[in-house]
């Protein structure tokens, strides 16, 4: 049984204050929590699940941190709709505080907000090998439970820095900047780049003029239906398809 | 003011059940609305709205259908979690019984039930062009509200069809089936194709064996990275931009 006070704190890591206040955050469902127990097992923290989890995870060698809940108790816990069988406290990440653009393809995103496409994206550069992607202090907060959810654990892999994009970019003097607008070279026509910074912005707002600005290329995914856009995380892994 | 009634109806939408009884579907928010009002205006059967839409809109030419309601009533008839300024009460397409797949590209959706993804891929179909997406029958429903949603008014241009794959599939002797595998030729070696029908299968469960047994050919999109698996609808918007 959790005491009351016990829940109300990881409920309160729902919100970004306590997150960093704390320097914790929550993940939830056996996905994730697998990927994270196998890859950065000393950031978790306290697991919190299900018998039938608990069951299946019965030698894990971290299981000294696994705590019975019940249903009840796991759906006061989660900050889902539909709350899945187990929740971690995790220890976040010392993202690092400089990036080195030169030599590799990074990717930049400019006021990225949709939680579930925010962290689709960082999924996706995972994918392709991508270890930085670099965002906007408006973008989405990466410890965001739903943004946690859709990176399927990527986020142990990718390092996630929040900056001035502007000022940011005018010290990559050497590095070229991509941006992906509706107008532009067909990303489809491009070879693969061993360098450069590529930029994605807003669905609906797209990228700001000063960024615009600063670009050498701008690219675009041609479409040839009547769609008037690309969801923004398709966007990112047709564009990484065919340059990255 | 709406009736109790009135509201009680439009709530039932909501169900797969009531939609189809009734040949009805909810959208939601203004970008979709506005692509139904523009695209698809006599599917268009009644339109709820706040003051400040109505006044954007206030010369539409289909405004004999719009009313207004509070904010309160929107959010009782809204199935999302913030609502947002406008609903419409939209007759459903007539589907074709039957599909023609000889001398184009045909997207095959096997067990597909994330309303996102769902939705996300309809829109990403309809951005490369294609007309029609073929379902299995346990794949999320094409009205319900998240998926109509997601497909951001693409639901008006994409044929939805559903029905037994494997049948189905059996009758297109001419046609060649790749199906998406986590092995298989990389879809960057590929050239564009004029005729196919590509086969997306469920994220965690891939596609049914039986399917995958009358595929002519296996592709894959191939990672650099260490996450296990792309998102679905980042999977064909990459494998459409390569061979569409």
């Amino acid at each position: 049984m959790l005491g009351k006070a016990k829940i109300k704190y990881i409920q309160s890591l729902g919100q970004k204050k306590h997150r960093e206040e704390e320097g914790l955050f929550i993940a939830e469902g056996p996905k994730i929590i697998h990927e994270l127990l196998h890859s950065v097992p000393q950031h978790v923290q306290d697991v919190y699940a299900v018998k039938e989890w608990l069951k299946e995870n019965a030698n894990h060698p971290h299981q000294h941190s696994f705590h019975e809940v019940s249903d009840a108790e796991l759906e006061r816990l989660s900050q889902l709709k539909t709350p899945n069988e187990v929740i971690a406290v995790v220890t976040k990440f010392d993202n690092a505080k400089t990036i080195a653009t030169k030599g590799k393809i990074s990717l930049l995103l400019d006021t990225l907000q949709d939680p579930g496409n925010f962290g689709t994206i960082i999924r996706t550069a995972d994918w392709f090998g991508l270890s930085q992607v670099i965002c906007s202090e408006d973008c989405a907060d990466i410890y965001n439970p739903k943004v946690v959810q859709a990176t399927m654990g990527s986020i142990a892999r990718v390092n996630v820095f929040y900056t001035d994009l502007v000022k940011w970019l005018e010290q990559q003097n050497e590095v070229p900047i991509y941006v992906t607008m509706l107008e532009g070279k067909d990303v489809t026509e491009m070879a693969p780049l061993n360098e450069g910074i590529i930029v994605f912005g807003n669905e609906s707002k797209g990228i700001h003029q000063e960024i615009v600005q600063l670009a050498n290329e701008r690219i675009t995914v041609r479409g040839k239906g009547k769609a008037e856009s690309l969801n923004a995380a398709v966007a990112v892994g047709i564009v990484l398809s065919h340059i990255a």
